[in-house]
């Protein structure tokens, strides 16, 4: 009953259709019922009505959950190879914690690539929030200036969530996937807040570490699409919007702009733990900003 | 001995001088010590060396924090006077604990309205990034899109850091009110935590409430200022910045300023509150990203 109906629950609306991302007038268009007319009464009595903007093309941009400044073109030519080798015990619980927690995750998906990245995904996108939030706390605690290191980490986290966003356009996840994904989420956001808390370094240093991982999936989802073992369909549109992609892209421009994200992370988050490591705070040093 | 060796801790080193947020280059010429240059490396091996900016003037962009395609003019012209009348009893009792609240500070701050605005935006930062980090982790567990509401959120509590990085130049805070804003950070990180998680329609409202009340104060503010009972100072050099006010622009200014920006929050968390009062999730109506 589940796998059935999940389709029709509110909260999966936007899932199982991105062009129901209607700019607000189109909305108005296609004829509202009486309960959003009140709504629009009360978000004009706050005033709050948000600007619409337009694409290159002059077309409504049809995101609401990215506006067109946001969107960029990654670096392709960043290097992939780029390693940490680990220099401490702490170095080398980060690496092998990565390492042990990628032997279930090859077992579960196999060559399942599309899958795979879908469901990491919805973890990848939690490390950066947690740091973001720590950091802004900390701010506030003890005024004291972010370096923009703040933004540094909420804007991987959003680049996470818009990895999430473009893989579940190709490979929709079925309950028990779902499920997994809850209760992953669960295990996981409680641990990296408390691994946060006590080791930001070594927290970085782990981030660091998955992005690597990261890397070598993305490349070896390109093989099986080379290969022709993985169909390379055609680019979501929120891919070809959010990456600046051409209109033709396909799936595996879209896994070539998504692993240099991940390379972009992978950086960031060494150098974070490379700072604390020389017993600085992360404000000490201007934070990478906008890097991809 | 506390509130003398504060100084010397590295973790305020910002806050005491804002000229300290000088750029990389600055500091290259400024001659590094030994640890710096390790660090120089380490930067240079991930690339992560950030860009640099310029100011109108042609001069190099001093912030880190946050960077010239962030500041803004507020609209002044907001209506200061709207309000929401509660009109059920979970918004009576957002409603009541907000003026709760605001009798013990009344009574701790008196007429003390530069100490009392560096105090509570260290509070002001919390619900922003609690709501944000909310949705974020919902919109990834469930597959969702975010309808910009993670970002609206997020931009609010950043918004209220600045309010604190601001106040904070002009009222230094001495060694208990740092202890009570670390206690009161601890308490109220976690209450408003758990108040989003079980009932996000009337924390919005509270947020609302409160910050009809930081619109009243700082009205008062201003009157004090206006009496000559406080001294309207110079606006500080982040002030000017951020807000984009002229170079001779005085605290009261700033504190013009504020206010506005608070009415945009009271708009942003009354207008979520209605959301959900309709039974729709916020991402169902498209957030008011970069409402200021
Ligand atoms: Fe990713
Ligand atoms: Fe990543
Ligand atoms: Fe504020
Ligand atoms: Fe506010």
């Amino acid at each position: 009953a589940w796998s059935q109906s999940f389709v029709n629950v509110p909260h999966i609306r936007w899932a199982s259709n991105s062009s129901a991302l209607r700019s607000d007038d189109e909305e108005k268009q296609a004829g509202k019922p009486k309960s959003e007319e009140n709504e629009l009464v009360h978000s004009k009595y706050w005033g709050v009505v948000p600007k619409t903007h337009l694409k290159e093309d002059g077309s409504p941009w049809p995101w609401n959950c990215f506006r067109p400044w946001e969107t960029y073109t990654p670096d392709l030519t960043i290097d992939l190879k780029k390693h940490h080798v680990p220099e401490n015990w702490e170095d080398k619980l980060a690496f092998w914690s990565v390492k042990a927690l990628r032997l279930p995750t090859d077992l579960f998906f196999r060559k399942r690539y599309g899958c795979r990245a879908m469901m990491l995904e919805t973890v990848a996108g939690v490390p950066g929030m947690v740091g973001g939030m720590m950091l802004h706390l900390r701010s506030l605690r003890r005024f004291e200036h972010s370096g923009g290191w703040i933004k540094a980490l909420l804007e991987e986290a959003e680049n996470e969530r818009m990895h999430l966003m473009t893989f579940m356009e190709v490979a929709k996840p079925n309950w028990y996937e779902r499920a997994l994904v809850v209760m992953t989420q669960g295990v996981f956001f409680n641990a990296y807040f408390l691994f946060y808390l006590l080791a930001p370094r070594v927290a970085h240093r782990f981030v660091g570490y998955l992005e690597e991982e990261a890397i070598y999936s993305y490349t070896k989802f390109l093989e099986e699409l080379d290969k022709g073992k993985i169909e390379n369909v055609p680019a979501p549109a929120i891919a070809i919007d959010y990456w600046r992609l051409p209109k033709n892209a396909t799936l595996r421009d879209v896994v070539l702009v998504v692993r240099a994200d991940e390379a972009h992370h992978r950086d960031v988050n060494h150098y974070a733990s490379d700072i604390r490591k020389e017993g600085k705070q992360l404000h000490e040093e201007p934070a990478p900003v906008g890097y991809h």
